[in-house]
Formats: structure tokens, sequence, C-alpha cells
């Protein structure tokens, strides 16, 4: 995997370009170690948008700022041909890092509510941003190698749904050439080293939905003057884990996470309402129909059996289209990884978590694909997997511990984006 | 319940002393809906003890300040005689109000957890310190009617515990003459203008309990990967509720309410850790351990049903002792409220409610009573109780619409006290 | 403990009869083997009635038989004077027997609903018969020492509610002549050899109820087609804990019990419905009321959430009086108990249980009194007691380790007759 | 659907031989609806296999009886060529029949734990027992249109999954010419008329287990000295539901259905026990491993959170294997299903469902295919379906109102397997 097994397995076009990577690397280990020590939650990337259009200046590509907020587009024109539409998401998560790396996040932030949180990049959109400005530069120093057009495109806001149509609803389509195709990338928890592919749907639709229920309020020593809010909110995430373990089919793929519960302030204050805030993952329309149907039914049943004074209210959010990848591209770039990663190109399983990306393709009425890299040093990985498994301490995305190792992943990433826009433009 | 009837059924001492009440009635009012607009939380009561110090001075009262953080007593002296403390608490709750009353309190203040929270007199303090004020006046200015001290003791942080022990550790015995006897009062969800004794075991033994169980954080859509401590949480607060229904006798006194719950922080990630707060009232020390314990158990056992990966956390806090009212000091001021209030005199039974002030005379090793009185609209009580119930309308402590009304609240408060001292103080 | 101390502590007419009882142990320890190992069920009590009858007629007692089904009456006419009625219950509980004494029952019989099920005396009630029995006999025997009758009555079907009532039904007040006071006693997990008194509310209210709830049938592998009655039942059972816990004030006294519960019949099969058996303890009406009302709301909604297709169903049944015993009549058994017993009668606290016989005085509208009597080795209940609290292996009533030990039991138990009668007879 | 299509679309032998299909019809729909008006639990297939037997005989062909237990075979010889095994199951349900049917069973029995239960054909065996009967005949009836041999396998105790195993392990390899290619069908929820096949692995492997958990028994008023086994086994139903619901990753396909409670036999008695019997379905032996292992996790935490007195008890049964289609039988049928059935051969899902008739081609070593057909009456189906979906009127296997239509569901099972014999008989 180091980088003479590149020039070993990629000749021609592919080759001449990544032959520059070893000076790419030069920069990009620091800037990925000073965006993961900096991350910034959804619609707040300032920060990360400014060393994004920099760093495409200094390569000497055409900027576009503050596209649908923070949004970033460097735009590498190469003469007539294939417009390629690369994109990279920018934001981070409220999470409070716990991976001890030397360059781990101490930052914190005020979310969208107004409380402080911690912040991390515990999705890995560090990786992506750094891959897509590793491939930016590969690209533009290159561009006598190809024709056609390259657009770089940083997105905001991912984690929050809404930063790909947020792009579109502000003049996505207008700023840029007519794309042909679009593409994007993911650093998940499988070996670094490792790229995936997968045809056809691939990652789920997603919808949150924030849930309020009242209790009545009253000391702690006098539940019978009270309606436990506690109590009740404790009910619903135990009634709701049955949606998915009775009312969905087996064969049916669906996720239902209450990722957030809070009621009461105070031991011995019983509260006057309860706040749930869920997760649903579906691939297809019916059965997010029902399951959402589902939810509403045992909130409101719940609510009347502990008398509950005042109707629940539910609220939609974060909503996340499906992704489905392209089955020509999705080939045709299979292809072009497999000429230039062999083995280490795996297929991949469709997968339960959910993206926004697919909001600018089908807002630009483009085919596109979407593929997977791999983060977890790859002895760390050997030895996690047993029998067939992943054992429970490599982290996921979003976990606390999730840090992709810093090579070959982002040698990877990088190489991932040029093979793959090559494989559609002009020669 | 107008002052006339007071000055028909109060002779002698009382009745000179007490006809003083509508001068004071004229300050007090405004004093108490200036308290209830402001309230301030636990060990923060700085502006209140400001006031009551004030207050006391004013009234030609020797002041202490400062004891115990913001504890403030005013020492009434009136030659040889018994040593009465009278003790009011000066401490708000983090409840948000919805009295909709015009001296409704907008306050906000920052917790002992750092967490900004809305602050209200949601458990009738203010109505104790107004009655302590104006009954101190009323003895100070009438001290020629009776032989002996009072103590006038406003104490900080009733509502976490620890007010009362924290101004007997900040030399509370040294600061005042040796005492004979102690009293304070209570406001309740019961109509205005009456006054309640109970003999014996009246408030229960209090705890609260933090308790922190661990999960393991991912992506909401990656639950196998994940131990969901908002799943994990929700199922212990419902097993909790088995200790109370299935492993206490039905005669044994004991609540056990789960104030708060809170995990996670977004929709879509599972969080790694929930953090349960609870409280309990138990009425014997032998079911005080023997419910511990079961809390503890349920708690670990749940933790493994879920394959938690950290043993979970226990944290005692918030204790308060049992309050036993002296036989013979509840005798001789029931039999002087029985003189004074007439029929608005009731017996209280056993309330699963708890106090610190115990600790103080148990700290000077002197007995105490303590007595309820009401706060409801007459006419709203009488509304609200049917076939001997009483409706859910009626707001009770702790709740955010428990308002008492002004009066005969404060004239009730204020006149028990004087008679309650007087029944002490010598001729 | 031993007869020698009854002699010690017995003096008159009380001694003078007592006298006969080592010649009554004789056949009473090898009729109560008997009993116990050939228990019935309610309303099959034919071969005990028989035994009654039989041991009644043994002793010259005038029998009636056919009461109420299996009820037996004898009747001890001593010349003019008070009517005393004494009442044993005779019926069996469907347990498995797990004592592992030689006599122990490995009857079986058909239920009520059509089930065999095994039979048990787990309740003591062998033991009410032969003391009874033995009482009877002593009585009669020396019916010159009193003045009055005695009505030795012998009840059918406790255990479901309704013995006592069917023999009102059936002509019980035509049957004997007017009563003056009527007793019971139960035998109790406390030391054999002890007795105790309660004044007033004693026993509770009980109430049972069916409870039917519909699901969907369907093969296990199609949760998805089926609503699952074992989840749905499951989640009731936990709902009605919150009853107890969250709506009951702690100082009332209330249990709720789910006995039963059974849903379906084989691992793969979704059944359609599940069937659950409650009961309710209360100690005044209006919780009773507000409990049950609890409990319809909580099941309605549960079954809403579960898209339950039908409405769920509700039977009440084995209702049973709330146990109030008479001031004076205790008072003046307590004081015979207190010169007889002597350090060996002891306080009853309130219990949980309940008992029908109070529906046979109401009906007859005179006074009564009901007391325990104890029934574990004290050797055995001394070693299982610390600190105040009875550890766990002691079994208690309906336990299927529950059994007497035959002495002092039986003695105590028909002294105790013996002596409460003599209260109310003259000399 | 008529027969004339069938006369219209094939042609050759598969049509000279169908050709004798209306006269088999005549004795078939008698023969099926007596055949459901008198089911028989697994292993008690007496009847059924007698008239199998007979049946067998009147169509001239070879019978073997009383191979595992109730086993039938029959076999149809033609001269050298390939051998190829059809098999159908025999048993019915312990379910409780509400179709309405005039043929509808009232039959009761004794199961294997001695409890009497409805009996039901609530799985279709009964139409796979008469289409193999008519298969028979008609290939008896015609052998000089083929060369080869048929074995029709009427198989005992396919519900309990050791009725193929039992016909194994009884000397089935001895008892037959050897095998070259094995076949069975089971009917549907699917419009009756089409058949479906599907390649690979196409049902569950499945898992039953009986759990019992233990409490400690008292009497209903007295929880604080008990145990109790109905909450206890409610709890453990209930945190059961999260090992789908949390554990198992989306897109792995688990069921696992709690099927039966049962637990107490009385409202006021709190019973020493619950047995809980659940059943598994997975797709994969490391899903199985660890599922099965977050059972007993649970399970035995549950215990400890309840303070059980005893360990709890596991027992696994009726275990049955991963049912996988081979891929060149499947396609051989399959193609043989297009010519003959035209639109009506349909793509059959995976499905979540388990048998145990691949336990013989496995004993045998050689190849198998499993295929579906319809049995909803084709406009009650299209009526249901609405919007893909179909509707919760359509009754599913073991459901109490699962009944196929008679017609075309005999025609379609019997032609099904005619065709698919002769897709592997030579000419």
């Amino acid at each position: 995997m180091a980088e003479t097994s590149i020039a070993d397995s990629t000749t021609g076009r592919d080759g001449a370009i990544l032959a520059g990577l070893p000076a790419v690397r030069q920069w990009q280990e620091d800037f990925y170690r000073d965006l993961h020590r900096h991350p910034e939650l959804s619609h707040q990337e300032h920060r990360t948008a400014g060393l994004v259009a920099e760093k495409l200046r200094e390569s000497g590509i055409e900027v576009r700022e503050g596209i649908g907020g923070t949004g970033v587009i460097g735009i590498i024109r190469a003469g007539e041909g294939p417009v390629v539409l690369l994109r990279a998401d920018m934001d981070a998560l409220p999470v409070q890092e716990a991976t001890g790396l030397a360059y781990a996040s101490t930052e914190r932030a005020i979310d969208a509510s107004g409380n402080e949180v911690p912040v991390m990049h515990a999705c890995g959109h560090d990786v992506h941003v750094t891959c897509l400005l590793g491939a930016s530069e590969l690209l533009a120093r290159h561009a006598e190698q190809w024709n056609g057009t390259v657009i770089a495109l940083f997105q905001p806001a991912e984690e929050v749904g809404d930063g790909a149509r947020g792009m579109v609803n502000d003049g996505l389509r207008e700023a840029i050439p007519d794309v042909d195709v679009a593409m994007a990338q993911h650093v998940l928890p499988l070996p670094a080293g490792v790229v995936g592919t997968h045809r056809g749907p691939f990652l789920a639709a997603a919808d949150s939905m924030r849930i309020t229920v009242f209790g009545r309020g009253a000391h702690g020593s006098m539940p019978q003057a009270a309606v436990d809010s506690v109590v009740l909110a404790a009910m619903i995430v135990i009634r709701l884990q049955t949606i998915v373990s009775r009312e969905v089919a087996a064969a049916d793929t669906v996720v239902l996470t209450v990722g957030s519960i809070r009621a009461g302030t105070k031991s011995n204050v019983i509260g006057d309402r309860a706040v749930l805030e869920l997760n649903l993952r579906t691939f297809d329309e019916s059965t997010r129909t029902s399951v959402l149907n589902a939810i509403r039914r045992i909130v409101i049943a719940e609510c009347q059996a502990s008398d509950s004074p005042e109707e629940p209210e539910f609220e939609l959010y974060d909503s996340f289209p499906l992704t489905v990848n392209d089955d020509e591209v999705t080939g045709r770039v299979h292809d072009a990884f497999a000429r230039h990663f062999g083995a280490r190109l795996h297929a991949m399983p469709q997968g339960a978590a959910s993206e926004d990306f697919s909001d600018i393709p089908t807002a630009l009425g483009v085919p596109f694909t979407y593929w997977g890299i791999g983060g977890i040093d790859e002895q760390h990985y050997r030895r996690a997997v047993q029998n067939g498994r992943v054992s429970q301490d490599i982290p996921v995305n979003h976990s606390p511990g999730f840090a992709p190792v810093i090579q070959p992943t982002l040698d990877t990433g990088t190489e991932a984006l040029v093979v793959a826009a090559l494989a559609w433009l002009a020669p």
C-alpha cells in the first residue's frame, strides 16, 4: 500500500497524474490534522470554508464562495469534455472527542438550540475535504492530461440534511457549467487502503423527529398529583422498540433510534414535559410512511396510558433522501477502481446511513455514484475481526473514538477521486 | 377569616401583639410579591438575604449575616426567659413559572451543574420568609408583652438539603443564645387560612441519587455497533417502578421518583452515557437501606442486560433527615393554635415531603415542631374537592402553577409564628 | 409454651375447659395431617365437609350440612345466654406443594375453568378447621361451665370470595339462633404460639379482574402480519406497575398483583389473545374506584399502542369486603387473650390480605373480630429475623412451602377460640 | 386458469400426463376437505398416514409405511432413469380454526406437554398431501410417458422440526432407491394459481427455546415477600425486543418471536415460575449464535434485576436448518414452470419461515429445490393489495383464518409437482 504499489498498478494518465501525490501528501497531512483539531458544526463551517478556498487558490483553481451559506466551489477547466462534479462535505458533530490523539478536538460551540456542546469530526468529513483538495490540486496541476471540467464542491451541513439543498436553492446550477456526472465518497470503518462500490440503493432515507410529551408537574414526593413525564418518556422509548421488532418484515431494512431523551431538571421535582429526538432509516417510501404512522400511534397511546393532560407534539426535521447509485456510472467507476486498486477494491453492502449528497445530482438531473473508503489501521482491523464479525473495539462513525489513520487513508481517498474522475474525463 | 375574627378569638397577649398585624400587612404583601418575582436558587440567596437583613434592621432587630453562606439571623431579646428559634427557608427552584400572575418570575440562573435554568418560588419559601419577618416585627415591637429571646433564622439551601447543616457547621450554636425549642412552618396545598399540626414522624427521610450508566456511542444507523444508552436508561426507569409496586409492603410509605433523565444530544447519534437523577422518601432506616440496595441491584443488572461496557456510577446527594415532631412541643403549640384558630386548626396526615429543618434542633439538642399552613383560595379549594379527593387542578408544591393566594395566607403564617412562639415565651 | 404453661396462666372456667386439650390433641394432629394431605379446591370441599360433620357428631354436637354447597354448622347449646359464632374456612388452593413434608399433598383437581391443577392447603385452612373442631369438642364436653350457644361454622370457598355469601344466601340466618357476636382466626407467618389482634380496619377489600386483550394471529416468522398479543400483555403488566408507584399516594395502602398471564400455545405461532388475571387490595372505596379506572385506562391505551383489532374485555370477580374489626368486641377478646397468653399476645399491623368472613356478620347485623395466630417454628423464625426484618426463607401464605408447624400451632388456635368465645359466654 | 388453459400452454409429455387431471380432481377435493376437517398434531398423523397409504395403493403405487413413526413412501418405478423425490408434510397445528368453513376442524388433541389443545391445518399441509397424492396418481397412471423413478414421500412432524430427521434416522436411505434430486412445495398467502421459485437461501434457520425463570411464590397481597415471576417474565419479553431493534444490523434478517408466555394460576397468588417459549429465525450461523447469546445474557440479567432465587433454565428445541435452493435444480424447475405456467410464475423473495425438508436431501447428499404456490382467492387478493402492500385481511399461515381456496390451489400444486418431476425424468 506504499506509493510504489500505485506506480506498479497504475499506468497511463492515472499514473502520470498520481505521480504528484507525494508532493500533495506533504501539505495534506498537516492540513488534515488542523481540520480535525478545529471542527465546526453544521452551518458554522466558516473557518473550514476559508481554508478550503485558500488552498484551492494556492492550487491555482477558480473559486466560488458563499453558496448556500458556507459552500465553496472550485472549478478546474481543461477544455472541451465531460463535466464531473466531485463533492466533499465539511461539517462536524456535537460529540466529545475521546480518541486521545495529539490533534484531538477540544472545541465547543453553541448549537442550533442555543446549547453549548462539544464538537468533533466524528464522521470523517475532514478526510473528505482534505482528499478532495488533494485530488483537485493533482487534476489542476496536470490539466494537460485530460479534457473537460472538474467541479470540486465543498458542501456545508450534511449532518443536518439541508446543506446540499441549501446550495441547490442558492443558485448552484447557475454557478457552475452543466454537469454530466456527480461523485462523492465517505470514509468508513473498513481497513485503510480499501475502496468499495455498490450499485443501486446504497444509503437509506432518513428522517428525524422531535417528540414532546406532557405530564403534570409536582413535587417528587407527590406522584399521585403528577403525571410523571419521565416514566411516560421511558415507556415510549421501550414501546418504540417494538416497531422494528414486530411491525416491520425481517427482510425490510429499517433502523429506528431514539438518539436523545431529556426530561426534568431535578431529582425531586416531577417535570411537566419530556423531549425525545429520534431518527428513522428506511429503504422504501411505503415502509417509511407506515413506521412514521406507528410512531405517532404509539406515542399518542402511551400519553393516554399516562393520562397526559395535553396532546403530544411531533416535529419532523433533518430529512435525507434515499441514495441510489446509478448502474452505469457505478460500473465505470468500479472498473477504473479495479484496475487501479486491484484487491483493495471491495464490494460494499447496503448501509443504513444516510446522505444528502444525492440532492445535488437529483436537482441537476444527472446520474451519480457514491463510494466508501476505509479508515482503520489494517493491523488493528485484522485483530478486531474474528470469524467474519468485527469486534466492538473498532470505533464507528459518530462515536467519540472515531478517527481514521492518516495514511493510507488520505492517499486512498485522493487517488479514488482522481481515478474516478478520469474514468469520465476525455483523454 | 377577616382580621376582626382574630380580635374575636384571641385575647390577652396574643391579641395585643397581633393587633399590630394590619400595619405589618401593609409592607408584607408588596415584600412578598417582590420576593416571588425575584427567586434565587439554593446557595444563591444573596438578594433575598440582603432584603431580609434590611427588613430586620428596619424592625429594630439585631442581625447576624453570612452564616452558612447566605444565612441570616435576627435576635429579639426581651429579658430572661425561654429561647425560641423560628426558622424560614429562603431558596427557590429551577422551575419555569406558569402561574400567569402579574408578579410571576421570569428569572433564569446558572445552576450547580453550570446549566442555565428558569427559577421560581414553586415551594412557597417566599411565604415563609415574609411571614417570619412579619412575626419578628410584631414580637420586636411588642417586646414588653413577653420575656425571653426569639431567634428568627433565615436559612439558605433547604431544597438541596444542606442549608441547615451549613449553618450548623458555620458556627450557628456560637452565634446565638442557648435555644430551648425550635419551630418552623410550610405553606401547603390546603385552604388558605388553615393551620395543621402532627405529632411524631411527620416528614420523610429523603435521598437523591445520581446514576450514570454507560453505553457505547455510534452513528444512529448502526445500533449493532452501539450499546444504546437511551434504551438502557428507559429500561432502568421502568424497572425501578417495581420497587414500590413489588418490593415494598403496601403499608410501608415509600416514594421513589426519577425526576430527571438525560441521554444523547442528537437524534441520529447514539450517545455513550445516560444520567438519571432520582429521589427516595422513606420513613424508616431499614426500608431506606433495602430500597437503596434494590436500586443498585436493578441498575447493575440492567447494565448487564444491555451489555454495558462500564460499571454504572452512583452518587448519593441531597440527603434529608426524618422529621419527627416532639410530642410535648407539638401538643403545646396545638393547644395554642386551637385557642387562636378554632376550626381553622386541622390535623395533618404524615407527608412524603422532606425538610432539613430538623438538622438544626438535632444539632442544638432541642425539641421541635413543624406545622403546615394552607395557601389555596378557599373557594377554589372547595370546588376542587369532590368526594373527599382533591381534583388535579390544585397546583401542588414544586409545580409550575403553585402560587399561594396572598391573603389570608400571609396573615395566617404570621399569626401562627407569633402564637406558637408565645406559647413558650414567658409572660 | 408447653401445656403446663397454660395451666399456669389460666384459671377458672378457661382452665377447667382447656384441661381437656391433651385429649383433643390426640386426634387433632392426625386429623390435621389427613386434611393437609387431601386438600380440596373452593366449592369442592366434599370430603372435608364430611369429615367435619362426622367429627362434630362424634363430639356430640348438633350438625347442619349442605348450607351454601358444602357448608357445615355445629350448634352447641348450653342454656340461655349469648350466641357466639366461630367460623373456619375449609378450601385449599391450586398450588403445587413443595414443603417436602411426609404428609404433603399430591392431589390434583379440575378447577372452575376446566383445567387440571395441583391442590394444596397453602393458606392454612386445614389449621382453622382442625382448631375449630377441637374448640367445639372442648366447649361441648364442658358445657356445664358456660351458658349460651356456640355456633361452629365451617365455610366453603373463602379463596374465591363467595363462600360466606353463599351460606348467607342459602338460609344461614334461618338455620341458626340469633347471633350476638362473630369471630374467626387465620394462621400467619408469625412464630407458632403467638396470637395477635387489631382494632379497626384490619384486612383489605379485594377484587380480582380477568382481562382479555386481542392481537392478530400469524406465523411467528411474520410479526409484520400480526399484532403480537404476548408483547401487548407484557407491556400491560409493566405499565400496571406504575399505578402503585405513581398514581397512588405513598401513605395509601394499595396492592395490585398480576397473578396470572397466559398467551400463545407454541413458540412459533403468534396467538391472537392474552389473558391476564390481577388482584387489587385497597382500604377505601375512592382509592379502589380510581385504581380500577386506571387499570382500564392503561389496558385500553396499550391495546391502542399495539393497534389491537378488538376492544379488551374486563371481568371483575372474587370481590372481598373490607374487614373492619369492631372496637368493643376486639377489646374484650384482646383482654381475654392478654390474661391467657401473656407475652404471646402481639399487636397485629394492618394487613393487605382479604377475607370474606365479614360477609357473615354483616348479613347478620352483628359485630365481629378476626385475629391471627402464628404457624412458624419459633427457632426458625428467630434465625430468619434480622434487624427487625423477616428474611425471605420464611414461607408465607399461598406459597408452595407454607406449612405451619403442627404444635404449638394447633394448641394455640384451639385455645384462642375457646378463650375468645368464653369472653362472651355467660358463666 | 381453467383446465383448458393448461391444455393450451402445455404440450408433449406434460400435456399428455396432465390431461388426467380432471379425473384426479374428482376425488382430490373431497379428500382435501376430509383432511382439513380431521387434522392431526405432529407425530400423531395416524389417520392421515392411513389415508395416504390407502390412496397410494388405490393408484397402484408400491407403499412403505411407518418410516420415522407415521412416515409413508410411495415408489413409482418406470424403468431406468433419474430418481426424483417429491415430499409433502402431513402434520397440523394447535390452533383453534376460525375460518367459518363448512369443513372447518373442531378437533382437539393432547399435545406433547399433556395439554388438550385445538387442532387445525393452519399451515396448509393438507394441500401438500392432496397435491402429492394427485401428482403421484398422474405419474403412475402415465408411467409409459417417462423413465426413471418417482418417490412420493409423506413426512410427519414438520412443524416441530424433527419429522424429516426422524425418517432419515429410521432407515430412509435403505428404504428407497438412490435419489438424484429432491423437491417440495408450500402453499402461501399468494394468489391461488401462482407458483414461485427462488435460487439460493430461501428459508431461515429456526430455533425454538423454552425459558423457565423463577420467582418466589407468595400470597398476592404480600409482594414484598415474593419475587414476582409475572413481572419478571414481562420484563424479559420487553427486553428481548431490543435484540432485533438494537443488536442486529438492519440489513441482517432476524425474527425473534416470543410465541407463548405462561405464569401463575390465580389472580391472587404470586407464582414461583414463568415459562416463555420463543422462536428465532436467522439466515447465517454467526448471527444465530450472537442472538442466542444475547437472549441468554438478557434473561440472566433480568433474573438478577428481580433478585430471582434460582438460575433460569434454557431448553433449545425444534431446530430447523437453513433452506438453500440449489442453483441448477431451481433453474431447471424454473424453466419448466415458465413454459407451463407462463405469467403465473413469480419470483419469490426470501422468507423468514423455516422447513425441515432440507434435512432429507442433505442426509442423502443430493441437491434440492423448494417452491411456493398460492392459496388465496385471486379476487380477494387483488382487493386486499393496495399500493404494493398486502392489507391485513389476508390470513397468513398459522393464523386461525388460514384456509386456501380449493381451486385453483389443488390443480396448481398438482401440476407443479408433475411438471417439476418431468423436468428431471427421462423421456
